[in-house]
């Protein structure tokens, strides 16, 4: 069970603002999480669970690549760069190095990032004013639940202190999030 | 237009010998296909078709990647680490550093990829006596050809020259290709 703390409220306001922003970093976003899942089928190919189980969830990751970037499309925005990622930057820095602590602590931190994700798409799904808009990021933050779930259960079957690590995990992510700025992105 | 060099026809019996170590090799040809679909959406954002289109191909990849994952899990077989593709590499090292002739060889090179890998599933396709299996590589086949034509067609968008860069580019293929072992692999 992951409990996350509840994001500023602020952030609503910058990131509606200026969507575009939040669109165009989003896109990426479920770049990186597709990437991501693709990076655990090479790095553990012998545990066939996780690689039918992550190559889902890719293949959910890359049709959300294809939904924003038509999202952006619509509103006659060319998607930009990259401008990267500080907040999962820092998460992936608590990861141990030794395994099996190192694939625990990667799977609880992308059930951390699509948590953090799924709550933050739910938000803008409930204020984004424009329906289709809304009712895109209702479905892509249901989808990240589903992700995060995914997530919890292999980390689960990897050890079975899994719930004592993402709680320390998921307190150091409010606090890495308190330090960041809040910015028009999706982290 | 594209024409390859055709496979040495001991390939298949190669192949045929060890398909578990051809299925295994394959797992990581997809993941690698997807990988390197969403690697352009990272490196090329601002082309919005593009983005589109590689990100299509990379949800088609990722698919496959379950069905081979589900393929092994079939046959009992527990997926192994990626032995590199040397085949891939020398490729890669064609391509040219300065834009847009880095897009275009990465496109071209993806599409001789994609080429020679439909080629050889379809000689899998052929001669494989178990009929699921057999059925599941014609059509992977197939979805190659089509993700070779996406990156012939994106190629084209990018120069004009791309014919004759691809004519270049495509004898390289068969020099690299005939200087390496005969293995039970894709490539």
């Amino acid at each position: 069970m992951l409990t996350l703390a509840p994001t500023d409220r602020r952030w609503v306001e910058v990131a509606l603002a200026d969507l575009d922003a939040v669109h165009r970093d989003h896109l990426h976003c479920e770049r990186k999480a597709a990437q991501s899942a693709l990076s655990l089928v090479r790095s553990y190919p012998e545990r066939a669970d996780l690689v039918e189980a992550v190559s889902r969830l890719a293949h959910e990751e890359t049709a959300h690549v294809v939904q924003v970037s038509q999202l952006l499309a619509r509103r006659g925005v060319t998607p930009a760069y990259d401008l990267g990622d500080e907040y999962a930057a820092a998460l992936r820095e608590l990861v141990r190095r030794p395994e099996p602590a190192r694939l625990l602590d990667r799977l609880l931190v992308f059930a951390l990032i699509e948590g953090r994700s799924a709550e933050r798409l739910a938000l803008l799904g409930e204020s984004i004013e424009d329906t289709a808009t809304a009712s895109l990021y209702r479905a892509l933050a249901t989808a990240e639940v589903r992700h995060r779930d995914t997530f919890l259960e292999l980390a689960a079957g990897v050890s079975d202190a899994w719930q004592a690590r993402l709680d320390e995990l998921a307190a150091r992510e409010g606090e890495i999030l308190a330090t960041l700025p809040i910015r028009a992105r999706i982290h």
